[in-house]
């Protein structure tokens, strides 16, 4: 599974049956990698969602029969982003607290 | 699910027999990666399309038993090419308004 | 599904029993990179194929029991290699005509 | 199958259901790569823990309808870190002895 | 499927029950990328293999239900490291002549 950020949704009008009226998000990673997930949670833009692949991301779905490879599971409830952190000057960091992984040490 | 734009067709009249006679298109992502793909959709070249992998490009087809591990899922309404976005000149951006993705805000 | 060119046979006496006796294919990418692939169609070297991964690759096998993860599905009429497009001279594409691409424009 | 380092849990109160109550890990490839993690072992944070993908991922957990598609399948007793070590100097190794791999030869 | 060198054994005396006592070993690839997976062949140190991996992985171990992502197939009678060739001397090739592949033309 991966941390992707949701940057925007995705407006196709014209898809194949088998896809229903799901919702696609269009999700960043880190590096700026960009990939398209169904999203059966319905998250707000700008979110750190986790996200997972392959048949694991149909048994995501209230169907599983939904066609898909990418799905979201779940809202990460903080999440520091690692990939910037070693350019993030110290006013930077204090402007995207909020942005910040929640990680603690495994008991 | 990833966004690829449609840049050939590919022929193929020698394949195995679970192939059928489906139409392969060549695809082409925002870093010029090449792949191709099976379209139970009839897409025109040129246009952006989201694509499945895996068993899920199955379950697209009209006959999940087509041998294919990328389908084309459905026409993407207008994408904003994101690798080149900062190459694009104001008069070019103003020439390719029509490739530009409709992105809302999530509600 | 990807387009590769086959290279070399592969040999492998010593093999585990689901293999069988499968016809084994060294392949290359346009950009170097080496990979494997169980051959039901009988290629000659230098050509052009394309690709399924994952369980498709076993359903393009005669015997879909065969363990493979990369199975050759068809010979690719024509493939023009775009990943050294920038490099051919007028002399060296006029030389390797025959491995160009006969990609027609989606009608 | 991959070996990762355990680096920190994974928060995350908003989820599908299918998740369950199952315990995320991030973890860190020695290129630094970062991903998630199911845990059906318990694993104290900064050990080497080898991972498997797909649909493996799913039978790793005890429930297997569990959704997943990277579980932590066990933890590797000893581990040296392949990718660091030409930075490592003779201090340093000594220092982190306890992270080096147990590799013994094939008999 | 791709071939890879067995470089050692990998040690894990905790591990999830699905993964039974089944041998584990580490294999690098030509450009030095580190993966695991499970032997059903008895390989020994140094070896070329080939492997699968996904659902095909399972499907090679005498027990199919076996946790892996990434199996052992078959033993590769002799390969050139192509990834190394350019920088291989003379001297350094004729020394490393059993490492060779035996690459035949496609009859």
């Amino acid at each position: 599974m991966e941390v992707l950020q949701v940057v925007a949704d995705l407006v196709c009008t014209r898809r194949v049956e088998g896809m229903q009226a799901v919702s696609l998000r269009v999700l960043q990673s880190e590096q700026g990698v960009v990939s398209v997930a169904s999203d059966p949670v319905g998250v707000p833009e700008g979110k750190w969602v986790f996200v997972t692949t392959g048949s694991a991301a149909r048994f995501a779905m209230p169907d599983p029969l939904t066609i898909t490879d990418l799905a979201i599971c779940g809202i990460v409830d903080h999440w520091e982003c690692a990939g910037n952190a070693q350019a993030v000057t110290p006013d930077a960091a204090a402007a995207d607290t909020g942005a910040r992984a929640d990680v603690r040490a495994a008991p």
